[in-house]
């Protein structure tokens, strides 16, 4: 295995060095949704988690492993999504300071979530080009590390500590499935996974409409995602090289979803479990929408990545 | 004590009888809420109870305790809200015959809820004349016992379980909150409360655009709901003669709050602690937003009475 390929047990020292830091989230089920599509699921809530996503994780394992002299610097990333808040509120907690770059565009919620975290933020144009032109500049001139959302070890290893906490929670699960973006989380969960039980099988959901990871996988190299345009906002972007070649030794397929299974499966969600979840964790349930007969009488886990939605533009 | 009026004892017994029957809610906190009013709320979420609402416990309760012949005869009641589904759930899990009476213009989801539950429904024209009347006629035909959803001595005592399991969990609670619409939720919370700990404060919290129980409460005698107009639409009833002896004993007092703070109220939760709550459930919390300085440090517990919403008419 390379040496950048994170191992299960660098996802369980992740876990001790990071969960006083992090929440455990609950795991819920509804009779109401097994009895639609006759399997048992269990949900991994990671909308409870802090800022409201997954990504608290990850962005916990990278700032606590910073070098003391580093960790002085801060750390900087470029997002308009849960990883700027996640990290803005991993820094704070650990005292290091916090350089956000942001799109000017981006929603205000966001803006003012980092600000109310204490991170500094640089806006930019809403373009890649601009985000990382601009980082360099925070960089230059703060000295700040760099913490990539899905591109790094560390991060991958903290977001494999919710499917460790499912499976330690349920551990006859048959099937586990979770959403694909960039790919960090499902890394990290697919790891976690079939280290924990060899036998069980692992499926990535991704949007129809930013299909490249499920384009990658079934042609075997990495294909970048077009411009997506899906309801499932944390799901636009597409792979890294790490990413591809820890989903392309893992998983046992990917299954992709209509936007308009997405949003029933999102107010299947909302009005039965009574929780909030974004789009993007309402995939893997869209894709057993799409696909029940693979999924009968079995038991399985999904991992709900987050739950921060503008209630003012709801799809329904 | 008048005869009529449960005990806390009677609450334990119901309790012992419900427990393996209902869902034993979480108990859930939000630091950002907690710092946003500076005090400790622990929110007891019965949005997460058998059919979405409080209601489930106390129909259980009063289900379970039917004589046998009677329980072959079945139950009814006339409602459009949680009680008509709670109290079909209760009877189907029971094997007891559910009748229940809708007006023609119930909501369809709820229709569908109650007929998914089993029960038969009979329709009437949507006035409270119609409601009775058809009700007489259905007990007529059936035997059915009539399980009022709160001016009943089990339902209360089922009701009142919700505080019983909240303080059990938080011991400490300094002040208790429940919305109040016919009284049955808060006269059992109030019971619950006061015998755990005789020093607890003990709040009802209703719309101001309902405000019936608190000018009830102020003046000392029971005064009917007008014409309510809230969307709190789980509050829209008045108390009964027993509800109100009981909220006249126990309670320190009863706050109004505004329809803009509730629906404020309601944004917070769904926001900040990523769960599904209804407009009822909102309103303690918007009557701590209104009355800000006397929960200041203080542990106060809140009793989400449910989650059902209509995604398609959203307040925001």
């Amino acid at each position: 295995m390379p040496a950048n390929i994170p191992s299960f047990s660098d996802i369980q020292e992740a876990h001790n060095r990071i969960q006083s830091l992090i929440h455990r989230t609950p795991v819920l089920s509804s009779s109401g949704i097994n009895e639609m599509f006759n399997c048992e699921i269990s949900f991994k809530c990671e909308n409870f988690q802090k800022v409201g996503a997954f990504k608290f994780r990850g962005a916990t394992n990278a700032v606590r492993l910073l070098k003391e002299k580093d960790s002085l610097k801060g750390v900087a990333t470029h997002s308009s999504g849960n990883h700027a808040a996640a990290l803005a509120l991993a820094a704070k907690q650990l005292g290091v300071p916090a350089y956000i770059v942001m799109p000017e565009n981006a929603p205000e919620i966001k803006k003012k979530a980092v600000q109310g975290y204490g991170a500094e933020i640089t806006f930019c144009k809403p373009t890649l080009e601009a985000r990382e032109e601009t980082l360099e500049i925070v960089q230059k001139r703060t000295g700040a590390t760099f913490i990539h959302p899905y591109d790094n070890f560390n991060v991958i290893c903290g977001q494999g500590t919710a499917a460790k906490e499912l499976l330690d929670d349920i551990s006859d699960l048959e099937i586990i499935i979770a959403p694909v973006g960039g790919g960090g989380l499902m890394s990290g969960t697919s790891i976690s996974a079939k280290s924990m039980n060899p036998d069980i099988t692992v499926y990535g959901a991704e949007p129809l409409n930013a299909d490249d990871a499920y384009r990658s996988f079934m042609k075997g190299e990495l294909i970048l995602a077009g411009p997506p345009k899906t309801i499932a906002d944390g799901l636009l972007t597409s792979l890294s090289p790490l990413t591809f070649q820890i989903i392309k030794n893992n998983l046992n397929g990917i299954f992709t979803a209509k936007e308009e299974s997405i949003i029933i499966a999102m107010r299947i969600i909302w009005e039965r479990m009574k929780i909030i979840v974004e789009p993007s964790s309402a995939v893997p349930l869209a894709t057993i929408i799409e696909n029940q007969d693979l999924f009968k009488g079995k038991k399985v886990g999904i991992i709900i990545s987050g739950g921060n939605v503008d209630l003012n533009n709801l799809p329904f």
